[in-house]
C-alpha cells in the first residue's frame, strides 16, 4: 500500500466514525398535548353506539392516529375543552394531561407510565351525546422513548430501562429516569409533554442525545 | 481510649460528615409566576401620578416585595389578566413571562437574564388609569440561583458562573446552564418558572443539589 492509499483509507475511516458519532445518539422529539384514548364503551356513551369516528391524521407511531372528534374534560375546579381523541380504541379509557392541566382541572393525577391506571385520578368526560365519569384513568404520562428493537440494539438498551437524555441549548437540561419502550411497532421518538418541552425549549423534531 | 469511646467518636464523626454532605449542596426552590417590574414613569401612566401602591408582602429576596396592584398584559394573540407587580420601581419596565404565556400572548419573547432587555419583545400593559405599549422589555427569564457571597464561597462558585443543578424524583432532571448571581443582598434560592417546575415536578421550598 502506498502513502496515498493509506491516507484515503484513514480518511474514510475517520469520516465514517465522525458521521457515526454525530448521528448515532440522536433521538427526535415529539411533544404530546393533552389527549384521550377511549374504550369502545366510552366511545358509545359519548358519541352514540352507531357513530363512525373520522380519522384526522396518522401519528408518527405506526398504527396510531388522531380522530377529528374531541371531548371536554371536567374536573372539580375547571374545564378543558376540545381535547383530542387518539385511536384505535383501547380496552380501558386513558386520559393524559400535564401538571398545568391537572392544576386547572383540580385533580391529583399521578405521574404514570401508559396503561398503569390503578388508583389514578377520576375525571368526567363529556361528548356530544353523553358523559362518563371515570373512577380512574387520568394520568400525567411519564416521559418515554419509543424504540424499534434495531434502535435499542444500536443504543445498547432494552425495554423498561431508565436512561438519561440531554437536550441542548440555553435551556439545556438532562432528563433523568427516561423510560425506554421497545417494540417492533415503534419508531424512534422521545415523547414529552408541553411543560417538559417548554422547560428545555424543545420543539417537535428537535433532537436530543443519550448520555 | 476504650472501645466504647472509640465507637462514640467514630459515630460522631460519621454522623457529622453525613449531615454535612446531605445539607451542603442543597438549594431551596422558588417558582416564579409571570410578573412585571414597572418603571416610575409606567407606574404613573397606568395608575396615575399621585397613586400610592400598597405592599402585599415581602419576597424572599431582601428588599423585594409584591404590590397588591395588578396589570393586564395584551399581545397580538391573547390577554393575561391579573399579573402581579413587584417592587421597588426599576429604571426600565421588565415583563417576565413563561414560554406558555408567550404562546398565549402571541409574542416572541427571548430567554434572557434579568435586565438584558435590548431587542426583547414588545407588549402592551393596561392599568386602571391608562396603558403603555413597550417597544421592548418582555423576556422569558433565564433560570438562576441567587447566592450570598458566603454561599458562593461554600459552593466554590462566583457571580455569572453557569452550573448544573439536579432535581430529584420520578421526573428528576439536571438543569444545565444555570446562572449564578452573587450579591450581599441575595439569599440562597433557585428561581425557575412554572414550566420548569412542572417538568421537574418541583414545588416551592423543595431542594435541589449542585452536581
Amino acid at each position: 500500500m502506498d502513502k496515498g492509499q493509506l491516507i484515503a483509507l484513514i480518511t474514510e475511516a475517520v469520516v465514517k466514525q465522525l458521521g457515526h458519532n454525530s448521528e448515532a445518539n440522536k433521538i427526535p422529539v415529539a411533544i404530546s398535548n393533552r389527549h384521550v384514548h377511549l374504550s369502545q364503551g366510552d366511545m358509545d356513551r359519548l358519541f352514540g353506539t352507531n357513530y363512525r369516528f373520522k380519522v384526522l391524521k396518522n401519528l408518527s407511531q405506526p398504527g396510531q392516529f388522531a380522530y377529528e372528534e374531541k371531548v371536554t374534560l371536567v374536573g372539580p375546579k375547571g374545564v378543558l375543552e376540545n381535547v383530542r381523541i387518539l385511536g384505535p380504541a383501547r380496552t380501558k379509557t386513558q386520559v393524559e394531561i400535564s401538571i398545568s392541566d391537572a392544576i386547572k382541572l383540580g385533580v391529583k393525577a399521578p405521574i404514570r407510565d401508559s396503561g398503569e391506571l390503578i388508583k389514578s385520578a377520576s375525571l368526567t368526560l363529556v361528548g356530544p351525546l353523553g358523559s362518563t365519569t371515570l373512577p380512574e384513568g387520568t394520568i400525567i404520562a411519564a416521559r418515554h422513548i419509543h424504540m424499534h428493537p434495531n434502535d435499542a440494539a444500536q443504543f445498547g438498551v432494552k425495554d423498561k430501562d431508565r436512561i438519561n437524555v440531554k437536550a441542548p441549548g440555553a435551556r439545556g437540561l438532562v432528563f433523568n429516569e427516561m423510560l425506554v419502550r421497545v417494540s417492533d411497532n415503534y419508531k424512534l421518538e422521545m415523547h414529552i409533554d408541553i411543560d417538559e418541552a417548554n422547560a428545555a425549549y424543545l420543539k417537535n423534531n428537535d433532537s436530543v442525545e443519550i448520555v
